[in-house]
């Protein structure tokens, strides 16, 4: 059997699994591939720790050193596949990789949300894996790229981030704050010491723009769409999600209207009946509307060594079975693609949930009612309840359907009331 | 643009969809296929009704005949697309359409059920697509063909029929007994006027095939599994099944341990909490455990034209692009894979759910535990309900894990007891 021959720069959770993969699962991966893999060279570090795990794993004929160079100059490996993170330098090893004329495969959501569109010219034909980039395990970015292919995305919603899904699990179903449940995120490993892009959407977001490339061909930049963390969320906005049947979950969400892409990244209260609602702790889930196959769901682990590796092995495999499709499934630009844009933030249209304390005085409920009305916006359902603090009430409610310029004009109007003694907090209701 | 050229054998709802989506989408198809696609000629029965369809969808100039030696006789014609239905007459179209040097398309689960490993050798390197064949538009070929091709896969458990699934979600939640669940479905079209292919498990069964053949290359035909249908449910198992945290599902379920591989369909009490319990309606969900990526999930329409449509369109896509994975996902045997058997029936180690209507007299429930207890099955939950019948007294009741020939001797001689008014009716409980 002929062999393809690959080279991984990076050796940390997610290599070691995929070489951990290759070996174990040997068999019917070259049955499948129709080649044996054999990884040749590893990149890492720090060699002596390389040496150990490569003895834990029985695999000390694979060649170690420091030097990327080690692995581009090598005529022997046809697949080069980045697993260290960082941006601008992994950027320069796709760069290389694809000047070498070897295929590149990436796990690496960061650097793919900056340097798609930058890499995807300089392939050339040549394949560019990142299944493992988003939603681990979830073969999404062939879902999209391949199983799809046929349709166009009206909408795309998903649960990209394990640690905030995990988070918003723990508050909701075993009624725990924000902090609890990040502190206890972190204690089990699902969350970094800095779990910033994690809980700030950032990493949704990332995987997010990737989607969207695929089901539009859109090139956006993170710093270009709206992106909401979960930190805000308090026990009274679970009490209002649970009270009017919703669950709340940090959505990536991509919809396209005419020339228009509207995409963002939030937490947002989604009905307890949606497919969506069930995906909980640290999975993933997707939802993929299209024109011809209707709604769709992907679910399954969204991080982790192991499942991460099924993606990256799943595109070596694709390498050796001479996949041809173009890195961003588009072979030439979509007609009239040229003009796609971004939707402005404040054309969102949508419901929301507004939270409020209010000064508990006669009169404020109107006030705030009619301040909401000169803006376009009717309220739907509504809370009211005590505080500790008997002078403070809050109020909870929902609106019908706005537009985020009006929300947040009226928010604004609000926040300035004496009655009002909180900035208010808005979450968008969707699905 | 170069073109690819393809005809269509079978113009009725799927048919006509494919060429519907083929002319709505044509843009965004042709910039992800790189090339236009065009259809050429459709074969079909009523030439007359055709050009009908024809000029509806704006579309008169495909050629229309009713002989298929037209499409496979024009060398411009570089794909065949079956969507005409039957086993033997399709089979001799794939035949065909292989030696002809065409790559081929189908929808036809029963046909691939009875000859996948038939037309597998005949390719020769031709690609030849079937997403359609399983679960309408979800692309669960692709998933366990590409997307999860790094794993071996532990396990898939699948709904794998909308029209069953329509009929058992409507007695569980509308309390509706098993013929006016089906009349409804008849008259929202979900059902066939013969349903028995839908409601036997057949249909299930053939989908489970191809399924299995792409996890673990295991050839076996229709009539070698375990295949039972949901005539037998009663608004009694369905009462237990609420009562102890169930919901009943048809499953098409496969499993391999060493080198055998468990392949049935049933229908099955699945936990509440499951992800595949929440899979309504019409709609198909299939669950699959890979050693590697661990459990994931993939929900959508299992029918209509637009659904399946989505999926052989996205096969025709996948040609234009070159694609060139075997036709079952392994490129050669699986090491090992030539001693691969079926898990005899008798063998399967299960959960079951047993109803029983007995006698209502003293020492009934003695005799049922005795007996169970001598196959060694030891019950779990138990419930017993009078009946409208004062002398007949309903016994619903799970066991532990325990065989199948062990269970199947128990119920054979507790129906022989003159206290058991019915014969004993059992539902298998997984998930």
């Amino acid at each position: 059997m002929s062999k393809l021959i690959v080279g991984i720069v990076g050796f940390g959770v997610v290599g070691s699994s995929v070489l951990k993969a290759l070996l174990a699962n040997r068999n019917i991966i070259s049955a499948r591939a129709g080649k044996e893999i054999e990884v040749k060279h590893i990149i890492v570090r720090d060699e002596a720790k390389a040496h150990i795990k490569l003895r834990n794993l029985n695999a000390t004929d694979v060649k170690v050193s420091t030097n990327v160079d080690d692995i581009l100059q090598d005529c022997e490996i046809e697949v080069v596949i980045e697993l260290m993170g960082g941006v601008e330098s992994a950027y320069e090893i796709a760069i290389k990789a694809l000047k070498a004329k070897k295929a590149f495969i990436t796990a690496n959501k960061a650097m793919l949300a900056y340097h798609r569109y930058d890499i995807a010219p300089l392939a050339n034909g040549l394949p560019v894996g990142f299944e493992a980039s988003v939603c681990g395990g979830i073969p999404i970015i062939r879902v999209l790229k391949d199983g799809l292919s046929a349709n166009h995305i009206l909408a795309i919603a998903g649960i990209l981030n394990g640690t905030s899904n995990y988070i918003l699990t723990q508050m909701q179903q075993y009624n725990q704050d924000f902090y609890t449940a990040l502190t206890q995120a972190q204690n089990l490993g699902y969350a970094e010491a800095d779990p910033t892009l994690d809980i700030s959407g950032g990493d949704a977001g990332h995987k997010l723009l990737i989607l969207a490339s695929l089901a539009y061909g859109i090139n956006a930049m993170p710093e270009e769409i709206l992106i909401e963390g979960i930190e805000g969320i308090m026990p009274d906005d679970i009490e209002f999600a649970n009270e009017f049947g919703y669950v709340i979950k940090l959505l990536g969400i991509a919809k396209k209207q005419e020339n228009e892409v509207e995409l963002r990244v939030h937490p947002c209260m989604i009905k307890k009946g949606a497919m969506l609602s069930k995906v909980d702790n640290v999975m993933n889930g997707i939802s993929v509307i299209g024109d011809y196959v209707g709604e769709s769901m992907y679910y399954g682990a969204g991080a982790g060594g192991d499942a991460t590796a099924s993606s990256v092995v799943s595109d070596i495999i694709a390498i050796a079975r001479g996949e041809s499709a173009a890195m961003l499934g588009f072979s030439q630009p979509l007609e009239g693609n040229e003009h796609l844009k971004l939707k402005n933030i404040d054309e969102i249209y949508s419901q929301y949930y507004i939270r409020l304390y209010v000064c508990d005085k006669p009169g404020v409920l109107g006030q705030v009612s009619q301040i909401l009305g000169q803006h376009n916006i009717s309220i739907g359902a509504f809370l009211q309840k005590e505080t500790n603090d008997k002078n403070i009430a809050k109020m909870l409610l929902s609106t019908h359907h706005c537009y985020e310029r009006d929300i947040n004009a009226a928010l604004l109007e609000l926040e300035r009331l004496d009655s009002i003694s909180q900035k208010p907090y808005k979450m968008r209701i969707e699905y």
